[in-house]
């Protein structure tokens, strides 16, 4: 309702908006990725190829733009986890979407930076883009439970904490890929069955 | 000897010093590993029941004494690693001391992260200080590894990855302490030699 109201008369120049809001974002994600704290708005602009003042009426703070940037990739790595759901193999697909989340984890873990020094809120749109993941995970690891390829006795706080923990190591300490695979390998052991190992 | 020429006829104003020193160290512990970022020099100097310029004196920024801090914190991290060594029962020891320094970690890492906002240097003091203590893991590891308590194929990288990856999840993500017991015991059980599951 409230979009056909906004649009009515001027749709042209409402998807030049929208265009221009995707660009900022897109931007944004690959420059705040890269230097967490230190990543300024002024760079988005310049590099989006638009004014500083478009960043700002779409994004009214440097916390507001964080917070977009991180839930939409929150967001984009649930829509993976759900395209998991039902995979033939649910063994395979729970520890390659955590294999592939601690691979991934760099970037993720600069802008949660950023937007923490921005003064982030925990109750916002990343918030609940993470609890969305959070729960897509959980459906993953029932799955792989249920097809006997994870124990049952580990539960979702657990196995998110651990998901957490590795992704943060990975991303801080710069840890090799070989080290990184070992460290994975003693996890997943450990979330193996007993007859699995 | 440079004791001896330090101290030399003006000895009680030295161990004056010594002891402001070592206040100043001990409450900048408590409240950096507190307040990490947010906490304030003149904070630590009031606490201390100095002036600033007495906290500036020993610790000429803000960096240098935090540098100090967490040096102190691996130092006694080490001893108590150190203190380990050729114990009874090395499998209780290593996974005992994993666990013990997971659980201590809020501080530690608040006063870490509050060093890297400050400029910390990457080969100054602390960092010495924390190859000590990955060292001393080490033994503690390969005691544990020949007592047949820990796995011969996994090595100090990978556990020492875990160990850092447990910690700072358990000191950013607010864990509760059940969700954190479960968690190391996955990690605990990834560990284990095959029979030992």
């Amino acid at each position: 309702m409230s979009t056909d109201r906004e649009t009515g008369g001027r749709g042209p120049r409402r998807a030049d908006a929208r265009t221009n809001r995707e660009r900022i974002l897109t931007v944004a994600e690959e420059v705040f990725g890269k230097g967490g704290r230190s990543a300024s708005t002024e760079e988005v602009a310049r590099l989006a190829g638009v004014g500083i003042a478009t960043v700002f009426r779409h994004f009214p703070t440097k916390a507001v733009l964080l917070e977009a940037v991180l839930a939409q990739r929150f967001h984009r790595l649930r829509e993976r986890a759900e395209s998991l759901f039902d995979a033939t193999d649910p063994g395979t697909a729970f520890f390659g979407f955590f294999r592939n989340l601690v691979t991934d984890a760099p970037g993720k873990i600069a802008i949660g930076e950023a937007l923490l020094e921005a003064g982030g809120d925990d109750g916002g749109d990343a918030a609940q883009a993470s609890a969305g993941l959070r729960r897509a995970v959980g459906v993953l690891l029932q799955q792989a439970q249920r097809a006997g390829a994870v124990r049952d006795d580990v539960e979702l706080p657990e196995v998110y904490a651990l998901l957490v923990a590795t992704s943060q190591a990975s991303a801080r300490t710069h840890l090799g890929e070989e080290v990184r695979d070992r460290m994975l390998a003693v996890v997943f052991d450990g979330l193996a069955p007993l007859r699995a190992r």
